[in-house]
């Protein structure tokens, strides 16, 4: 079973979830997919690392998945974005329910009625907590594991209170701070735009989002932060006492990331041989291969034990299996194994280990007393720099800055465009009307592209900033 | 804030699952709680041990939440025994769905037919994983938080597949033994009991289940390890090659655990102050309050940090906040923690430390130069092994053996009944009829209990064995 060529992404990423065995596609609902115990695994690996970062300024609770309609329906906007995608139980048994139950398609309206009792005076501000858990979309388009769903099964959404637009403000800040290192620690290159008003989440005041760009040049939205102002605090009726005494609605946001961080790790990393993972969130980190022969297995192995000695603390398999060694560098390195070593008689004698970086597939041989636990850490941190410098390279690759209008028609099939647009709704969607979405204007001009903030807008002429357009999955 | 005397069992649970912190009852659905983040943690540190004990031979997976009827339905026992308790979708969006989707009440039926597919050849077994997730019963009667719940927040199910009838038996008895682990980890009595065949698990071959005693005297089943047999392989046509190149059907197990753990945990070692947790699982293991006097605030606070310094590792709370010792003795009581070291001017001129453990309450002094983590660690072993003791005390006390039929009626409203029962329905029967739910026959007889296995049936007169009857949760 090799894997097709990435250059048909598409068909590329359909068949590493299977066969790297990260999700099971064969359930049989459209879009529910079933994670296998590697891909169950490298979840936890890459949602340990977001529970860190979200321990340090939040709490983690639990809300109930069960949603009242009339609850869900109180913020205008906010049902009207979601009132075609949500499910709805109806039927309790065999009897039907006196009022209907949304399965949460995300926790606003879940959590911000607890907000309400749980806030009563500036001391009990900011509140910041999340939680990690199953979300549900009645998805009509094509549907694809870890990128559209029926079933988001790991989305981390986190909600704050605070007492004023500043401080909510601040807090969009620290989440756009905490997502950048998050992503960043997975090498996955990111552009942090600001959406079109138009386009924003139901119920924010603004929505800030982080895109990045997949191997077939669309964007992939990986993330958002919205600043919802008191809207739902209107709505919802969740007021401070001040220190003046006066009582005033609380300032909220929210900002979520689901397991499309895990499908654009995947599909930003991975070659035509199968995964490629960061060092540490990879489910295996070392695979030791001994090499056998007749007669000379016992000194080969008693030094294969001895390096293995050395990899305490690291998630290591010795395959010791009956597969030829070709087989068995197939096999791991469609996992995604990042450090492979090899020890055959001849690296025994010498006391020598083969070694081979997944990413590189380069072989070099050293000396086993240079193996420690240091190195191993060096070549893994080495290995996310060379990911993300690829990574890098092959979203430049893909995106194409545009001066003119006239250029847009031709560039927008095959690239992520780049221009200078006003943030006038008329200019926007005359950029839409070549094809693309226009994902909204710059929040921060990344290291990896180097065009001026500002400039005329390609459209009008008026003060332009940058502004990207996509196809977008 | 106090909390109504344990003695009005029910009114205290109510009252410590809001006051300590544990989940919000406010949630605008009945059935449906909020976990608070001390709760949260609680679950975290209580389901760590679970995953622990899991992860040992089984691989942790994720199964969607959404079930179609069509697979729902296809064991017949199984969806007579849900059909009155499972959540229908219907609609999605504004459209109703061509196939309704059952919210997971349990994920047999979800699991199954992926088995088929994942199973081949007899080297594909045994088969054994698991998932914590969340389940879903739309429950009629009263609902209680962690006790009975229309969203099951929590669910360990585990399932496997093995080659014969006796493999899965012995199976059986590992989930016993994992299980028994578990909660005599958690200090917390249970009885293993054998359900009887007309109270079986829908689609199980046998059941076996961990009961424990409540405060009030009802018995509260706290896990299930289910024989399924061939039952759900023959539906879902789950088969393997074996060496001898038939194909036979799997054999297999479940066996699930839920939140009501951690109910059995709250109200058994719970006492009117409040929570009373074991030292491992306690969110916080130990404050350290200063007591502080004008003019001496600097000696004390420098003696309270380099006792701090000490308690590495553990997770301590350091309240320097303003309210008066015995507040902070109250609070922190409720909450649980097992562990309190209180310092004045005296104790950091002497270089001592005031101790009192959770359970017992009482004070005692002693030098700081005694304190480390082994002795840490010590105390919290010796405070589980007093919960464990006090807690079979309370249960003998709710226990009654009972010799002879005309004893029934008086003591089975007060008591849980032991009795010599022989396994007949009839006899099962005749027992329910003085109220009182015959949980079944005991599977070990546990160490608290002393009658002998065999008797004389009470109803029939012919050969019995121990079997419990309660009024049960």
């Amino acid at each position: 079973m090799s894997l097709p060529s990435k250059e048909n992404f598409s068909e590329w990423f359909h068949e590493i979830i299977q066969n790297a065995e990260i999700m099971d596609v064969r359930y049989p609902v459209k879009g529910l997919y079933v994670w296998f115990p590697f891909g169950f695994k490298l979840r936890q690996l890459v949602y340990s690392k977001l529970r860190e970062i979200m321990d340090r300024e939040h709490h983690e609770v639990y809300f109930p998945a069960l949603i009242p309609e009339t609850e869900l329906g109180k913020e205008s906007e906010h049902i009207r974005g979601f009132e075609d995608e949500v499910y709805w139980i109806t039927h309790g048994g065999l009897s039907p329910l006196e009022v209907k139950l949304a399965l949460r398609p995300t926790s606003e309206t879940a959590m911000y009625p607890m907000f309400k009792v749980w806030i009563r005076t500036h001391s009990d501000l900011p509140l910041r907590v999340y939680q990690i858990v199953n979300t549900f979309r009645y998805e009509t388009k094509h549907t694809r594991p870890l990128i559209r769903l029926r079933e988001i099964t790991s989305f981390k959404e986190a909600h704050t209170a605070h007492r004023n637009y500043e401080e909510a403000e601040e807090q969009v800040r620290k989440a756009i701070g905490y997502y950048k290192e998050f992503y960043d620690f997975l090498a996955i290159p990111y552009m942090v735009i600001r959406r079109p008003d138009w386009d924003k989440f139901p119920g924010a005041v603004y929505t800030i989002a982080f895109d990045t760009i997949m191997p077939d040049g669309r964007s992939l939205q990986i993330g958002t932060v919205h600043h919802l102002g008191e809207n739902f605090a209107r709505t919802f009726e969740i007021k401070y006492e001040a220190l003046d005494g006066n009582h005033y609605f609380v300032h909220q946001t929210c900002y979520g990331i689901s397991e499309r961080c895990i499908a654009s790790l995947i599909s930003i990393h991975g070659d035509d041989l199968g995964l490629v993972l960061p060092f540490e969130v990879a489910p295996i980190q070392i695979v030791v291969i001994p090499i056998l022969y007749k007669g000379k297995e016992e000194r080969v192995l008693e030094f294969a034990k001895e390096l293995i000695e050395k990899l305490k603390g690291f998630r290591v398999v010795f395959d010791t299996g009956e597969d030829r060694p070709g087989a068995k560098y197939y096999k791991w390195e469609l996992k995604g194994v990042p450090l492979r070593f090899e020890i055959g008689p001849k690296e025994a004698e010498r006391r020598e280990v083969i070694v081979s970086f997944r990413d590189e597939r380069k072989k070099f041989s050293i000396p086993i007393e240079e193996i420690d636990e240091k190195k191993i850490k060096l070549w893994g941190d080495e290995m996310r720099d060379r990911l993300r410098k690829k990574a890098v390279e092959a979203i430049l690759a893909k995106i194409k800055f545009v001066k003119e209008i006239s250029e847009l028609s031709e560039n927008v099939k095959n690239f992520v465009v780049i221009m200078h647009l006003c943030k006038s709704k008329n200019c926007g969607e005359e950029i839409e009307n070549f094809g693309g979405k226009l994902l909204g204007w710059l929040e921060e001009i990344p290291d990896f592209i180097d065009h001026s903030a500002e400039g005329k807008c390609i459209v009008c002429g008026d003060k332009g900033f940058l502004a990207v357009s996509a196809r977008s999955y």
